[in-house]
């Protein structure tokens, strides 16, 4: 494997077809909410992408078999007018040169499936109180417009969007397929249901979708306390140093 | 995207241009005299380049747009002999073989419109006062000397040229274009626009341009007012810093 | 040398043979591991790997002469069934894509001697008391169960192997290959020829070899006092620190 | 610029020539003594390679000129059955392929000038004391004999050869050319100009060559000077530090 190929599992017939993207990053929020897509469509795996840009492990899947890291397009055949690929995968690329080979081959998969829009989805840092907001930006004015209408709110200006979820944009220009970035609001360091559940409401906004929240909802409660038994700890080790931090300075006295 | 390439937004007719660069570097010194050039001359945008050695992210532009970071060459035609290539961009490359391919793809660029000359121009560390002196090299003595009656001064034998502004130097070497780079004194941690202006004012000398530094100076004005900022910001952390430690003296009294 | 390639010292007939895998890694399991059993079976060296992606330093072997990093292909001639072919080398490659270079061009040459199976070792990272266990993965149930039967244990699934022994599991799903990985416990930091050891019964088990310990054994007493002997130079340093610590204590009380 | 190449500056006729190469590496063993062979022997410079590997900036030469980091060969047209090529550069190459492929077109060209043998000189990190001795590592026995005979001495097993220096020794085994490697003794992290002297005393008797080392012993003294120099930098630092340690224990004292 000397460059990054797409696999596909079957041949597929997909109705003018809108491709999601949510590879893991800040808050993990694409993975997430595309993780939960899945789930609630229960839509089909039909092709992989695999890349020597990936990073160089295999994970151990169900019952011991092994597979190397991926990404993977599922269909979801819906009423209506657009079918939509989900993508979702393992890792980002590991080298400047791969995140461009990686963005460029989903391009050219997306193409090939005549696919009329794309969407990438990814986190912003931001230590938001309340509901985490949804940033957007895309390629056209009208999409941006449709981002806008759902209830995202339109990125600053000069805002880096970093990895996957921006080079498609970016490359997309190209390529005239319009495309647009959803950024939901997190702090990044820990998975954040929570931020994925508004960019999903934009998204059902947007397109119509009848993707229920309720799975979500579970996780964003285990996360929640998940960041209060954090606290907490963090809490116990500050205490704690503070009290080594004394008992030293008695040592010291003692010593005299 | 596998390699660097150039996309031309419009086909252009220029009399011997000469071609004046200034990517990001110390003291943006380079960006900073590029930017300010295309302002004063209204130049018109009329190419871009594109690599996936740029760093892996794209930038939000006005309205909420995205773009790949890229190179951009704007053409400025004037009364006179020649005509002016500006060439600015994002970013520099990202790896040792980027840097390579992006100076040579400039070069070969360059070389498709006829350019007769290149001028790259970057910053120079230095701790200086006063006016920023402005140091020269070029792959001519004619050329140099040019630089030199201009008021620029010969660099010290031995000094490096890093990143583009010197690797379009060494590579148009092979090529039978006359080079010159122009790096202006900075200290280089912050914007210099003081330091652009005195390569503006080599340059307006060496070619005859009518460029006005307006805007340059407000920014210089602006510069200057950073730069005591930062002064104060520091001298005031240092005093506190100095306090603290105090005060932690202090504390293991009181224990004792 | 642009990309990796074997070199065949001699040309050689093989019954259906199975590759066994182990180049360096955690407590350098599989590369102990084959190293014994070419000593066991006198197998015979019959090819080479070089690559570019391998460290850019070359080793004096015997007699001041010099080679460059390379692994080595082992023919062992078995009655029975299958022929064994052992690999082993000097290091793992040094680059992303090279660990996927160097996993490819081992199973080209696997299948060009129509391998019927491989099997790659490693370490796998475990504070463990006793025995070390060995984990297995497979890309077949039929080639686990043998594992299991010999005594391995399943791998926690999303469990990651790193580098040429995950990666040759990873790829040799594209080739219609029967692949096992079989990681030794270890705590990884040192030699660990008991964790090699187990691996290999687990092996003599599943393939009926006839190879003796005999000299594992050996360096497993030496590498036991090794490890007493870091102990108590670690127990030692602790010792000598606190001194060190009181001392400095004392000091700060002589100067007031 | 995508790959290394070389550039000849003339066409030059050698009878049976030994290629020398020192690129800069431990105590710049190498390439002071290739430097000092040039400047002794008023050998010819007749080619450059260039390489998108080496470091991407550019140096000032004389006059303000500019130029690539580059290698540099020398003819030196002597009496006697062999020609001397002598090679050295500004660097080695900054990633781990660029040290194979750099390696390999100083071979080529070797052979394509008809190398009848090549030596490589580096350094060798000891703590000496006295004059440095000089390791040699060869890929034939009678090449290294004539080393030893010399007055080197034969380098330990396994011990690693790093660089260009070793690799094109490691890379000459595919090319059936004799190639020798002399190490000077150094501690490396200073210009070694006596450890480059001990180099060119076993090249001398080896290949018979007249070489004075005149200017080289003014380097040595020179390089003494520096060294104790730095020594005394070095002891006035840990008083200084000592007395700040002293003073900072009685601030502590008179607070309390």
């Amino acid at each position: 494997m000397k460059e990054t190929f797409v696999k596909e599992l079957k041949k597929i017939e997909l109705k003018s077809p809108i491709l999601i993207e949510g590879l893991p990053g800040l808050g993990l929020v694409g993975k997430i909410a595309i993780r939960h897509l899945v789930k609630q469509s229960n839509a089909e795996k039909f092709a992989y992408i695999y890349s020597p840009h990936f990073p160089y492990f295999v994970l151990v899947s169900k019952k011991g078999n092994v597979r190397l890291l991926r990404g993977t397009f599922y269909a979801w055949k819906k009423t209506g007018k657009n079918d939509v690929i989900l993508f979702t995968g393992d890792s980002q690329a590991q080298t400047v040169e791969g995140q461009y080979e990686i963005s460029e081959q989903i391009l050219n998969f997306a193409q090939k499936l005549e696919a009329k829009m794309i969407i990438t989805i990814g986190g912003y840092r931001m230590e938001s109180k309340g509901k985490p907001k949804v940033i957007a930006a895309a390629t056209s004015q009208g999409l941006l417009d449709k981002a806008l209408q759902a209830g995202a709110e339109v990125s600053p200006t000069g805002s880096p969007i970093v990895g996957t979820a921006g080079l498609i944009l970016g490359l997309s220009h190209f390529r005239k397929v319009d495309a647009l970035c959803l950024l939901g609001e997190t702090r990044g360091y820990l998975p954040d249901p929570k931020s994925a559940k508004s960019v999903l409401e934009v998204l059902q906004l947007m397109l119509g979708f009848d993707a229920k929240p309720a799975g979500l909802d579970e996780e964003i409660t285990k996360a929640d306390k998940m960041v209060i038994r954090l606290q907490k700890i963090e809490e116990k080790r500050a205490l704690e140093a503070e009290e080594t931090r004394k008992e030293e300075g008695k040592k010291v006295t003692y010593i005299s």
